[in-house]
């Protein structure tokens, strides 16, 4: 299974990524490890200036670098301008994706009559799929998986175990969904009558575009009326909720723990980092960045990166709490001159 | 399926909801839809004056709006005082409410002898009902559902799929839960004892009282002694926490992602936006309202609306956000104090 | 089942507990009670100041109290300078902690042929243990748990309801995971390519020391490479949100809704309070705590108490909120230094 130093530069060059031995390239690895756990067999990498110091201490028999990273001894580098992406590409090719256990069609699996499933289905047993339920080729279903009436789910989809998928909602290929996540459970819809609450059905549904990674017990509402969209490529981590009627573009990287309340409209490759939130009915443009535990209140103009609570732009935020870390001094300054300019008068009045 | 606009407006009247047809009573429609995904033969809604431009644009072939609204060009208006209350009303009318798989009492079920089932059961394959648990008429129990012993649950409830209730917890008439949410887990309880903590046995519950409706992938941990207390009518997002011993009052409204510490008490009609965070042992006064991402550290007075971390009353917050923002004017100003007091203090002092 | 109290005290002082009866030794108590829910035959406590005012009125039989609680009326008092302590073990004497229904091995539960299962299992119907798992003695795993291939877990661990466990993880002994909470998912881990995202393979795992307990719906990362890690006895409570590589060390205790970012360093017997958030590649040190809905983001040392977002020390904290809320009084008297001044600079001009 192991590689040589001058095959792996091979197999980068292959997928477009430079990359040159600095060093013996017949050394083999055989496995990817972080500079401080690696041992010797072990390819590590250094992408994080922060970790340099662990660099020089590391066991790794080679490391992937940036061209201009210095060492103070004799190592196998890897010397390529983008470490992460060779990592990636290293921990494709030693380790691969995950292996799914294949169970075929399990006669333990609950599946309706009238449920269309597609070439290759490796459908555990105790999963659940109702009525109407369209589902591609090559479908892993975990146990516990419920996938309600009349839902469309595209080809090499995993859900992982204890998915929960409501009626009517369609994903597309290559969908993954981790585990305990909910889609298109209804949304917080109710009409106040009298303090009382009354129900609106929620009859809209949720669609999950291409190539989205949705994380585990993440919760994402159907709309009331129309659809909740989460675009093509979007990855979502832990923990995540997401309104009814919000509208998600594509290639967007949300953070654990982001909550975004019903009808927003979300851009195109926005990044949110964690325990971000948004409020209901307003528009964040495409590349736009939202900071940790930002509180977003109003519309997002495209690029901008948002912190703080109401979020401002990063520079607003960034000196506010610059003055409000220097407000103890200002206040004594304040102080200082009310006394200066009392005694001024006291001088000027008896002058 | 389709109603005439002249019948629809019959139906509100039946529910007390005035309206009254501007244009042609003979149009049909038989579904809703959002003024910009609707097409012919859909009913539309203008609740929001932020959407306004919209209803020029929709293709709806009738729309629900408050009756001073002015349109540019001829359509089909329904009139009324409060539009989103005869939203609600046409949904139900036209789309009614979530219609579930029917079960019967599935052999596959797994029902401890000594549960007591009431009438009309429909209990899905992979169900867990405990011992001695107690279930009222036409319950539905979704797949994934595991209910330990002792519990008590009422008529109509409604689990979706992975739904835990933890033992002896009691769930009144009409209840749902949605899928993957937890009741009566074991709260954050433990002595601390030379650095460890020692677990305190949580021996009381969690009871919720009739209608309530609990959003998805929730945890409300039962009390340590007595009871974890969710009043009628209160209705759940997702994703929220609420601690041990925390007693929430009638028809209550809490957004996704609200965590509120142990021994709360909440009053009735209380609302908490997303995100929103209580400490332990505190009061919240009825009607009150908790902003997005407040942080609520002390007891709120009744039909108090508080923002903030620390929360403090909305205009407080609002008052001291816009100083802050205005802090980098402040601090010039403060420059320029200083310079023209140390000018005048020179030619003062030279006087 | 009843104790006297004298009874009671004999077995506080075998667990080192002192503790002394003012009343009637005599009297016995069969369970345990809040001041305010206890009836005839209840012990209660005082050990929170706040709920003195409930002791008067307390129908409880005896009350645990500390030495210098002073009361209006007679009543049995049990003396002991830790009523938190005395509560504790006399609940778990009184009550115990909870008893699982006793499945054996239940033929309906899915165990892979390879798995191997230590003595005295609880393996209810619907558990499903896949290749080459190891399970100690004493395990209970309830329905809908899926613990995937190659997972390693100790002896005595209890895996409530929907609980999943990826491939490769461990779990120690006495390790207790309440529902819906999931171990190993895949974190956050893409490497950016022309604004897409392509998946780094999550090929680490995610141990859990001895004595640890996780809450409800929590969900802990595997790590890229390498291992998350949660140390002994640390205690989680629900909607826990842990990324990927993050070390968290022994005896820490965590609020709901608590999020750290990947490859954090966490110190041992560290509290963060709820909604608490950590970002990633930062240290945190022994004995820090982080209050509610702190935002930490920098390296924090031990034993420090962190406020506010971003986090700084208490101290600064609690002096930069009283400024905050003064501020619009600074204002004023920015106000009243600039009219004083400039009447003096008129004064002095004119002199």
């Amino acid at each position: 299974m192991g590689l040589t130093l001058t095959q792996l530069t091979e197999f980068f060059a292959s997928q477009s990524i430079p990359c040159e031995v600095d060093g013996d390239g017949s050394v083999v690895v055989s496995s990817v490890a972080t500079l401080e756990d690696a041992r010797d067999g072990q390819l590590s990498f250094l992408s994080n200036p922060k970790y340099e110091k662990e660099l020089a201490a590391t066991r790794a028999s080679a490391v992937l670098v940036r061209p201009d990273v210095k060492v103070s001894r004799k190592m196998n580098l890897l010397r390529t301008p983008d470490p992460y992406a060779a990592l990636t590409a290293a921990i494709v090719r030693i380790h691969g994706y995950r292996q799914h256990p294949q169970w075929g069609r399990s006669a333990q699996a609950c599946v309706h009559a009238s449920a269309v499933i597609g070439e290759k289905p490796n459908i555990a047993p105790g999963a659940h799929i109702d009525e109407n339920v369209r589902i591609g080729r090559n479908a892993t279903i975990y146990p516990g998986v419920y996938i309600a009436r009349g839902c469309t789910i595209g080809d090499d989809v995993v859900l992982m175990p204890n998915v929960v998928i409501y009626e009517g909602c369609v994903l597309g290929n290559r969908v993954t969904i981790h585990a305990g996540s909910i889609i298109g459970e209804d949304g917080l819809g109710y009409a106040p009558v009298n303090e009382k609450w009354v129900k609106i059905p929620q009859v809209g549904n949720v669609i999950i575009g291409d190539d989205v990674e949705i994380g585990a017990n993440c919760t994402i509402d159907r709309a009331t009326l129309g659809s909740s969209v989460i675009g093509n490529g979007t990855k979502f981590s832990n923990l995540i909720a997401i309104g009814h009627g919000t509208k998600i573009g594509e290639d967007c990287l949300f953070v654990a723990q982001v909550g975004i309340a019903g009808s927003v409209g979300v851009g195109r490759h926005v990044t949110m980092a964690g325990q971000a939130g948004v409020v209901g009915h307003i528009s964040i443009g495409d590349n736009a960045v939202i900071g940790a535990k930002a509180g977003v209140t109003n519309d997002v103009e495209p690029g901008l990166i948002m912190l703080g609570q109401p979020a401002v732009p990063i520079n607003e935020c960034k000196r506010q709490v610059a003055i409000v870390q220097r407000l103890p001094q200002l206040k004594n300054e304040i102080k200082r001159l009310r006394r200066d300019l009392d005694q001024l008068m006291k001088q000027v009045g008896g002058g």
